[in-house]
């Protein structure tokens, strides 16, 4: 496998609330701990990225308990971290010099929520000339519903916001199938 | 309403080919004909956005038929006209400078399609400080296909991909509504 770095977004502990409702992928994390186990041990680039809500009532806010990286997925000293205040892990943070500086133009993408700041920050990536790869059972999402009064589950949410990105912004793969890329070096 | 732009994203003759598939929203050319000529009414500004694809077998590309803009929602001379090579009309244009020298902070969202260009724009407008509506019966998208052979139809597609959008990025709203709210100022 080519120079790529593992991103990691969003994976703080104020998405444990039970504030935002039913969630699909309760493995989504313990995914993201194998991939990020063979990234550290191929020593490959791992690249970790904090929101730190400007909202009055996030949960995010950096001031709070739930801005802080879950246990099992927070950075090494060493490790490279960002934080940004809006969706974009693009957006007002220095992500895409450091990647195009480091020539690091491959991109493998997890964390939270699959259809807010997963989707955009590939999307981003994307159309920044990145080759992205989104894993599918390393992203996770909620219930959603709409101001019609239609309840969206977040698994169909998830499936939907995956197929619409597959092939357009990025591959959509498992955990399996990379780790099996990243070991096939 | 305050200053506010109609940003009308990729309504191009290309999208009209089968190849596309089956697509929801058949009226959505025919509601943007209502807000273009209420936009133009109200001497509020119109910008639009066309997609010059650098894919070799795109019906987009600069020099095919099917990059011409659709006849009904044609530029008038003096209308604003940005072209762009990927999905985020923010990307590779001036969009962003001229909006916030323009002082145009609002958008209205329409265009093809709902989860491609138009919500990648939404997404990095609002994540660039623009307030976003995005009207939902103004976009259209086509069916689409996952990896694993699940056929998603073009109205699952845009519904879960406006309730994705909805409160985070943008408000959804109907062309009915919007018109509503341009001839309440």
């Amino acid at each position: 496998m080519k120079k790529t770095g593992l991103l990691i977004i969003d994976v703080q502990k104020g998405f444990d609330d039970p504030v935002w409702g039913n969630r699909n992928n309760p493995d989504a994390e313990s995914q993201m701990v194998r991939l990020l186990s063979a990234w550290r041990k191929s020593g490959q680039p791992v690249i970790h990225v904090r929101h730190c809500s400007v909202e009055p009532n996030s949960l995010l806010r950096p001031e709070l308990p739930g801005n802080a990286f879950k246990e099992e997925v927070k950075p090494l000293p060493g490790e490279k971290q960002f934080t940004k205040t809006v969706n974009s892990a693009f957006i007002g943070t220095g992500l895409e010099t450091y990647l195009k500086e480091q020539n690091i133009l491959s991109l493998v993408i997890v964390g939270l929520t699959t259809d807010h700041c997963v989707s955009t920050s590939v999307r981003m990536a994307a159309n920044l000339d990145f080759e992205v790869t989104l894993v599918s059972d390393a992203t996770a999402t909620f219930d959603r519903l709409s101001d019609d009064g239609i309840h969206y589950t977040a698994e169909e949410i998830h499936n939907i916001n995956l197929v619409s990105l597959n092939g357009e912004f990025c591959r959509v793969r498992s955990t399996a199938e990379v780790l099996k890329l990243l070991s096939s070096v």
